[in-house]
């Protein structure tokens, strides 16, 4: 059987030159850049809870990093450094190689080096922080949303919701759809270089982590306002799009999380900037709606009137 | 039930003048002082594994920052900020807001924001990171032990150890003695001040969680060097050294860990200055031996002689 410090130096231990003191010490030591902010956030990952028991280890691995990394994105953050904490039922090396090279491939993508954690006996348990910079003061927060932005959303949403209705059988896909899907659930694209470029430019933003209602929801909280999404605007995935306006695929696009895309707010005069910056990060960016006085989201349906929307998110004790 | 949100409002949102941004975005925003170094550490605590099922919710909580903190003062750094990741098997908010207390309680004690952290259903798991700073260049590392070097230890080791023996029946003490043994289990003490202190004295430190020679040999390893100990100058705990040289009692001393005391090298010319940093944190600080050339820990008995020490430490895959 491998010892704890074993199993660190075969999976764990990678060099990591831009931090003064990496894995092996009682803490590592970090050099954030003069003038900057540093950006720091937390993300648990358990078994049979975010991930299922027979998840592949690779894609464990990955999905850690990447929900860290879409946090960094939110903020319009530059990723740099991550500790990795890991909770073994045992120490069975080739499910760590597996992870570790999911993890790995995700943090050497966006540039991030994991400089020390802990890895201990227990239930599965998987537990990242990140921490990223920022230019002092340019952070996206969640409660600069000011009425009159537009809200916009990038990418597709509710494939990998779907994905997840389809294995658990509440939907059937055929197989290009539930490949299309699987391989947004499998494949996470963080925003980062999005977020980065929405600096100086967007007034609030946020991850879909939660579902767009949900996740919209706290900017409007933090901020003090409300807002209107058109639902024939929203950008939904293909096999989303086709299923609507079956119940599964309304959840899907508007509760669904997992495809890691942002949802920010921003002055309507700066449209065009902000549709360079997506053409730029390579990614598809559309404007859902606007922010309004008041409180809450209202969806406007294709006629223009409110529609009833029941369930807004995921919520781990409700 | 109360949702996720609402517990963290109601056990985990305290002000965080220290942070640009705490608790309630994607990310927390901190400003780092310049010229120092940021030190970073996590912890993962498990239940059944690091702490029984049955240990009062107020003890786990003020033990998951003590450990962090340890980290801290074995960098010789002033702890800053942290962040809180935990999973509960349920939302049992008497147990919550007693764990906060005993988290909050250290914090307060030791200056220390919690600053952001994540909020998830599954098997009882604590993982806080610290983050600290400390003069850029300053930290106290595992790898400076110099040959010639005094080994020092603060405090007195092997109360905590013994209260754990005794609660699982391998060793019976009476009512005092368990009393003093259990209130180092449940009152921990992290050295800041003394590894603060320690900075530009010490050649190399870590705090003892494994057990003094577990630890020691971390900083022996990482140095390249030896160690020799003389056993009967060790600052056993009182209901230890009553009991040496039984095995349970030289395990205590020798592998316990828990008592968050601080294992240090330091140039034989600097007593005097560590006597006076030990008296300015209010610690007793033992000299206990001495960094020799070649590897691994000798311990000498009280005749001088090598003596063989069986089990180092704990491993938690060993």
């Amino acid at each position: 059987m491998p010892t704890e410090f074993e199993l660190i130096a075969r999976h764990f231990a990678r060099a990591t030159p831009s931090a003064t003191l990496g894995i092996g010490d009682d803490a590592a030591l970090l050099n954030p850049a003069g003038g900057m902010e540093l950006v720091v956030s937390t993300d648990m990952l358990v078994a049979g809870i975010h991930f299922s028991r027979d998840t592949p280890a690779e894609m464990v691995g990955s999905k850690a990093m990447a929900v860290n990394l879409s946090d960094m994105a939110a903020m319009g953050a530059t990723p740099r450094w991550a500790l990795l904490a890991i909770a073994l039922p045992q120490a069975d090396e080739g499910w760590l190689s597996a992870f570790s090279s999911g993890l790995y491939g995700m943090a050497e993508t966006y540039g991030v080096e994991v400089v020390g954690g802990d890895t201990t006996r227990g239930p599965l348990n998987i537990c990242m922080t990140i921490m990223g910079e920022v230019r002092a003061g340019a952070a996206l927060r969640r409660d600069g949303a000011k009425v009159g932005d537009e809200i916009w959303v990038s990418g597709q949403l509710g494939a990998a919701a779907l994905a997840l209705s389809h294995q658990q059988g509440t939907v059937t896909l055929d197989r290009d759809e539930a490949a299309y899907c699987l391989s947004n659930l499998q494949k996470p694209r963080p925003r980062v270089a999005l977020g980065r470029g929405l600096v100086g430019v967007a007034h609030a933003a946020i991850d879909i982590s939660d579902g767009l209602l949900a996740d919209l929801g706290h900017i409007l909280e933090r901020s003090g306002v409300g807002a209107e999404l058109m639902l024939n605007v929203l950008p939904a995935a293909p096999p989303v799009r086709v299923r609507l306006p079956e119940p599964v695929s309304m959840a899907c696009l508007l509760a669904g999380g997992d495809d890691y895309e942002l949802c920010f707010t921003a002055p309507a005069d700066r449209r065009r900037e902000i549709l360079q910056t997506g053409e730029r990060a390579g990614v598809e960016l559309a404007s859902v709606g606007r922010i309004v006085e008041g409180t809450g989201v209202r969806v406007l349906g294709p006629d223009g009137r409110p529609m009833q929307i029941p369930g807004r998110g995921y919520d781990h004790f409700a």
